[in-house]
């Protein structure tokens, strides 16, 4: 191992002493290019000082760029022809074969050739002339507001332009001080959980979107799953269950699209109004700007008199999966809460965005948007269904509930294998989907007869990440990957 | 109020019709110099129109330099005959005695003549040209990974760029990996709450930094004062009390500004190495680039060897309050469970802001910024030391703790009245302040004698927010409401 004899007795500190030796023989070559240097430890043990003093000494040279760092290696040294002020940009391309490297993007991500359940879309559908020319505007004129706190809630000017929406677009009459910016529905969820309390059960739908068991049980909160009859969640169950409050999609239920009608939300409604446990209902009306056809159907909350309902609503579905804004409507009992919890008075949400996001509601282009959008999933979601009837997929598949949101689902009424195998086929012809078993909830009340081999298997088709022309083949593929023999 | 009957059927829009109506009043003088404007909601309300509308009417005037702002205050008719061109710097000096306008966010804020409790900056400090530079690069470069979901910790360039900038100023060696991106550092507190556990005691410095009690509290997670002694926050307490984790100020506590010295540093990472049921520190390295003089102090985290420490730091100190991007570095137990936590998939950030900062970190705008920013407050600091020293105030106070970080204590030995009457009194002088007091815990472990009138008050000057400009009025202000009698 390297040996230096360090001046203990100097005016020098130890790591400037290591320091500078170490750069004089990187700089005069007796240590070479890619050589590695000892680890940490070792080195303080072997030099007898503390590993502090080794990492300084190494951070001085890192900074430096005369070593670069290769994550759960260690260090190397640089080759100075080649990297020359290395310090803000590190080497990380020339590291030793058997690197662990994150990549630039470092999560483990499988490579499809289509995503069936994916949410990104693609940079042409995204209104970027338009965001950058409002964000422009807003670093030039709005800097004394960028700069103000906002209220807790948010910025004043987005939750109006978003009660305007809503009004517009959804029938939702809604004062701007009862509407909540969040950094995404999660984080909303987080809140919601501080508002309602986390001493109680929460009901979710089952089949459902498990965002929302996720954060409940990682608060340890206790989730219990209520099913589904065909009107969506039943009312009788939620009773009998003692949630405090439940988690539901009634617009267009998550996975099944069910639409809940007007006679199920009138009994959870009352329910909520009657009952001594059961006090919310949490609306998710994630995907109601996509509904294909016919009129959008009445959110829970504008025919609740009871202040009962909690309206949720995201952009990140409608605008882009990358933009952390959601919003959500709070009943007068919770807004109280809201107001009075000091842990709640700062807004996460950069003012930066939100200013660029009410221009671009209030000026008109969330609606052009919205507009385009629909136009190409309607598209979309034709060419799908069209390619699928036409294709050998449409004799061995039904299709259900295509009539509104982002996806619909593909019943495979007799599949050759089980599920598990059956999607390791379909992964392995090159496309990712999930089943509608995967939004079963994991605890129930009733028990729940398991999935058989064999049996009827449901696909959920979600288009929003897909691009049209890969839709022929990737129908192909999926059909390839369900005919597989086991 | 102002009356416009604007054309709501013409093909000028309502903003433009509106702009162009006000512009003519004040070129004609119709309107005069130093004259308010409405409040954007009461003119909204008055002409039946949004806040949209009078918002961009005012900021096309305020671009124009017809009208300029007062933070807080509201817009007034510039002095053509001065004030031509004012739109790069609007006049903030020239503000009315007195003033009670609504601000422009409709959040019930009392106005001050001066703050010492607030965290925000004024445009003047904040790199705006620079800002919207890289945000239109990235917005017109990146748009493919601008629209690509980012890992669950953040978008990695940004995690880079922070590990760059830790090691090269507050000498911490961290691999990205471990970096995780959050909403504000309230949002990173409900990330470890679920981490660390909702089942068990967290404890906090006493007095300390409200924000993270508040946030347990609000999940109804319980949280103990630990008292502190001169060396800071006491280790012997901390292993009586049971508590899971310990949240800190070690680099400069909150509010008293002791800096803890490595003998108490060493003690509490023993105990959480030994302990049973003591296992993290929460290390809130709030405002360690702001300190005034001497090195900076080695983070507990770099001289962790067990696993022990979690290490936050935010933005919203060094860069402003509005932009929400804290980050904190997880050891590697807490890493496993953030990795597996379903609930914990999606960052909170939007990734246009977090590329925008990514890059303004690693082109060293950020360096360059805090030098800035350092300098700045530095001469505040200086002049508000010099100017109590010089007043009747500096008679009967003393400064305490005034090296680093963005505030210091004044002690008051020998107050004419008690907390609550002073308080108020120094309000109605118009200038808000707080006290040590109100950094006290609430659930104390040992009975604390409670503050007696008459008693030493101290007060917490944090000069953030203030103006050098308003200095010295603000100085004889204070002064005024101190020594009023009850």
């Amino acid at each position: 191992m390297l040996t230096y004899d360090l001046k203990k007795d100097s005016h020098t500190s130890l790591y400037e002493d290591l320091y500078q030796r170490i750069k004089k023989d990187i700089l005069s070559g007796t240590l070479s290019p890619g050589e590695p240097l000892p680890s940490k430890r070792a080195f303080a043990k072997h030099l007898s000082v503390s590993t502090i003093t080794i990492e300084n000494a190494y951070a001085q040279l890192y900074a430096e760029g005369l070593i670069y760092s290769i994550p759960r290696s260690g260090f190397y040294v640089t080759d100075l022809s080649m990297h020359r002020g290395a310090y803000l940009s590190p080497d990380t391309e020339r590291s030793k074969p058997n690197q662990t490297k994150e990549p630039s993007t470092p999560q483990k991500k499988e490579t499809y050739f289509a995503d069936f359940a994916g949410n990104e879309i693609t940079p042409d559908l995204f209104p970027f002339a338009t965001w950058a020319r409002i964000s422009r505007n807003v670093l030039s004129m709005q800097q004394e507001e960028l700069l103000t706190n906002p209220p807790a809630k948010g910025v004043y000017s987005l939750r109006e332009a978003i009660a305007g929406h809503l009004l517009a677009f959804r029938d939702i009459h809604v004062d701007p001080a009862q509407i909540v910016i969040g950094a995404g529905t999660e984080y909303l969820y987080t809140v919601l959980l501080r508002l309602i309390g986390t001493h109680g059960i929460y009901g979710v739908e089952d089949p459902g979107y498990a965002r929302f068991t996720d954060v409940c049980n990682s608060f340890q909160v206790p989730t219990v799953g209520i099913p589904l009859d065909p009107k969506g969640v039943r009312s009788d169950l939620t009773e009998r269950s003692h949630v405090r409050a439940l988690h539901l999609t009634p617009s267009h239920h998550f996975p099944t699209g069910i639409t809940m009608p007007i006679s199920r939300r009138m009994e959870l409604l009352s329910l909520a109004k009657t009952s001594s446990t059961f006090q919310y209902l949490i609306e998710d009306d994630y995907d109601s700007e996509f509904r294909m056809s016919g009129r959008p159907i009445a959110s829970l909350y504008s025919i609740d008199s009871g202040d009962s309902v909690i309206y949720l609503n995201t952009f990140t579905k409608s605008l882009a999966s990358t933009i952390r804004i959601s919003y959500m409507i709070l009943p007068r009992p919770l807004l109280e809460k809201f107001d009075a919890d000091p842990s709640l008075t700062t807004c996460p949400v950069s003012n930066f965005e939100q200013y660029t996001l009410a221009h671009f509601i209030a000026e008109g282009y969330f609606e052009k948007h919205l507009n385009r959008m629909r136009n190409h999933y309607r598209k979309k979601r034709n060419l799908l269904l069209k390619t699928i009837e036409e294709s050998p997929l449409g004799k061995i598949t039904d299709i259900l509930e295509e009539n509104s949101g982002l996806h619909f689902l593909l019943e495979i009424p007799d599949p050759k294998t089980d599920e598990t195998t059956l999607i390791k086929n379909i992964r392995k012809a090159g496309i990712r989907v999930k089943t509608l078993n995967n939004y079963r909830q994991k605890k129930d009340l009733p028990p729940r007869k398991k999935h058989s081999p064999g049996k009827q298997i449901t696909l959920l088709i979600n288009y929003s990440s897909i691009r049209p022309e890969q839709i022929p083949e990737a129908i192909e593929r999926l059909y390839l990957g369900i005919t597989q023999s086991p």
